[in-house]
């Protein structure tokens, strides 16, 4: 498909393209001009040309679709006109979304294209705190009087003619748009035309406040399996809709939040290779810094036992071993842990739950890993005469290196979100530096112990 | 609310139990239930009892929405007619879940209680292989001749009653069941009543093939933000639809999936605490016996280069501050690798994309992480008179490491992925294995030179 619009557009032969794209699907058609210009393989110029080719509805879509450099792009080479006709075919969290994401000169040019009425819903989305339920919604919604009839309510929502998804449901207020009440378009569908929307509505309403987190919104719809959730204000009046595209959208940034907080990355606001060489160099270098300079403890632990490995110099080959051992065990929990909590398995009210539990399993891997350390040392350093205490000292300190850890990984993200940091920052990096040097502290006093060796 | 109602279950009022139920959502009324049966605060019979106050097509939602433990109970307390009501209620889809939830006598029953074509539509979507399209579709969908006009169409839709959100798509076929076009039902009522709906259909339609891997189905969401998606067999007969709701489901599946993969835990079927202290050791002990074994590697090199820490041992003091860095380093690209490969930014043909990307971000992060590392050991050592040569040591040994494990934190999980293996796997704890062996093998021949030992 790429490499057919290319040829055509190559020969100029616009009339094909205009085909092509007739029969594709928005987010296909956003897709191959991202590619075309990502690639280099049109230049700019012809890009705004092959977005002209579109329709005006079908080119608001293929528009939203788009990443961030390609919008700015195009916004810059719109003519006014050209500009008000696509921000005119927006929904207005997508209109948001673009003013977030554009520089200023831009934002004011979006601004200056929207009409009086889009632009204070506009400001008033703005308005609320970045990972809002009020910031992921749109305003556009259908509200009905509760004294309409379902004939009356077909009536009106056939005039609006397509708004998209925003229309499945309807929702049913009073005067102040205090929410009563919601019903579906099937509801509608299959009731009689004379009965009032009053007397077929659902009047328990799942809602959600415009200062709620958005993970928990997203939460709600993995949990009702709504298509939109109402958006109310502290005094239950519904100012927006969120639709389940948005929860899947915020869903999935989290889950990449998630992703990068686990392996100690600051998140990036862009895809891989959307974020230059810099941008992700300094988003990994905090944390590699703060972890490198803390692994200065585990050094100063072995500094201060160095008259046990200076005796015993085969301690030294089961450190990696020990600390590995310590660290696998403890991303295992805390990676369990964290994921447990994000999906509303785990809640802090379970912490003793979770703590005797890890306790349990740890009890079990630790004797196994212990046993089978201990088969392998002997087999190893069979012809070492003190083969039997280095792997009761190493086989001891695994036991301990992976209780300690299975403890530290589940008290840590739990302790995280009770102090409300997000618990994926205390995932397998971090852990691992403190299991280093707690799993190294218990092994060499092990060691002090079963060799006999004063320092 | 949970305790009103056990308040009200001890009373034995159940007048009041019935009146609070109607006012709570299904997926709240199941929550209710299973915290009942989760906490033994109410016995079996009790919970029984509960879910007979509920009406019939309340009861069969909120029955979808309990937990497999809770299901088997109730099914077995059922009477046959019981049984039937509530599989009469539910979707064919989750119909099918439950017979791969639930073990072979239960199955058999359930199989009993469903009617002959529901029975055979179940028997076909069991046959689909355990992770495709057809496996989590459902056989529920409207389709239409193209000859309909749209009065007939919402006269047809009005006479099935409420079939939930299935309805908000309807499909154009052929003869055959061929699919040939979509509309959803706002195009209906935006449209007069005796256009004919192959007039208005949209003939460009988003299908996925029964066979189709349902992480993929899944991304087909994310991208066109549909409601549902046809499933078609190889000769575009559709043959049933998959809503976004289990799309939703089939993301936090896999998501949770990869998180276990790259914490080296193989996955559970159950929640955290439903699974069993026994099968989470289970779970978790494999891949740590591999690991542990295969960091005997370390140790052999370790071992090998005795004769090096003997002379300076503050050599060993820089092992935990090396291992820790590269698998670090490790692990922030290989997360970042195998997250872009599973939202489709990174793919294989980025291959050499990747591997030059990472390598410019790890000439930086090396470079800052071996000045500072330089800088730390001088001033911890001072007083030591070979600490200039032990910095060097080490900060070069940093760069090396930091470089190497950035390398194979993208080379291996893209590797992975093209021999077919989940990328997942090749996460942290697997690369912080090799990228330990590989960092004290350059670490210690660096050490050989610059403090010109022989060994």
């Amino acid at each position: 498909m790429y490499d057919i619009v290319k040829d055509a557009v190559e020969a100029r032969d616009f009339r094909r393209v205009k085909e092509i794209f007739s029969k594709l699907e928005e987010a296909d058609i956003a897709d191959l001009i991202q590619g075309f210009h990502d690639n280099k393989d049109v230049d700019a110029k012809d890009i705004t040309l092959l977005f002209r080719l579109l329709p005006k509805d079908t080119a608001a879509e293929v528009f939203t679709y788009m990443e961030s450099d390609m919008k700015e792009l195009l916004i810059n080479s719109f003519t006014d006109t050209e500009l008000e006709d696509v921000i005119d075919n927006l929904f207005i969290d997508d209109t948001v979304d673009l003013i977030e994401e554009m520089p200023a000169n831009v934002v004011q040019r979006i601004l200056d294209a929207s009409d009086p009425q889009s632009r204070r819903q506009i400001n008033m989305i703005l308005k609320y705190p970045e990972d809002s339920a009020g910031s992921i919604m749109t305003t556009e919604f259908i509200y009905m009087k509760r004294s309409m009839s379902v004939g009356e309510t077909l009536q009106k929502i056939r005039s609006l003619g397509v708004v998209k998804e925003t229309v499945y449901t309807i929702y049913v207020t009073e005067a102040d748009r205090k929410l009563i009440g919601v019903l579906s378009i099937l509801d509608l569908l299959t009731s009689d035309d004379d009965e009032l929307i009053g007397d077929i509505m659902e009047p328990n309403v799942i809602t959600v406040e415009t200062t709620e987190d958005r993970e928990f919104v997203a939460a709600q719809f993995a949990k009702y399996d709504y298509v939109a959730l109402p958006v109310v204000d502290n005094e239950n009046r519904i100012v927006g809709i969120v639709t389940f595209d948005d929860a899947m959208d915020v869903i999935e940034e989290e889950v990449t939040e998630d992703f990068a907080h686990m392996a100690a990355v600051e998140p990036s606001e862009e895809s891989y290779f959307k974020t230059p060489v810099f941008i992700h160099a300094k988003n990994r270098i905090m944390w590699l810094l703060v972890l490198m300079l803390s692994s200065t403890i585990s050094s100063v632990i072995i500094g201060h036992y160095e008259a046990a490995f200076a005796t015993v110099p085969l301690l030294v080959a089961s450190i990696p071993t020990l600390t590995g051992t310590g660290g696998n065990c403890g991303s295992q929990t805390s990676t369990m842990v964290i994921r447990g909590m994000s999906l509303g398995e785990i809640e802090l009210k379970d912490f003793f739950k979770v703590i005797f539990k890890e306790f349990r399993i740890s009890l079990i891997v630790a004797v196994i890993l212990g046993a089978v350390n201990f088969a392998r040392i002997c087999i190893q350093y069979h012809s070492d005469p003190q083969v039997i205490k280095l792997a009761i000292c190493v086989s001891l300190a695994i036991v301990a290196a992976v209780i300690m850890s299975k403890l530290i990984g589940c008290i840590l993200p739990m302790a995280a979100k009770a102090v409300k940091i997000d618990p994926a920052l205390m995932a397998a990096p971090f852990i691992s530096t403190i299991v280093d040097a707690s799993t190294t502290l218990v092994f060499f006093n092990i060691a002090l112990l079963v060799f006999g060796i004063k320092i």
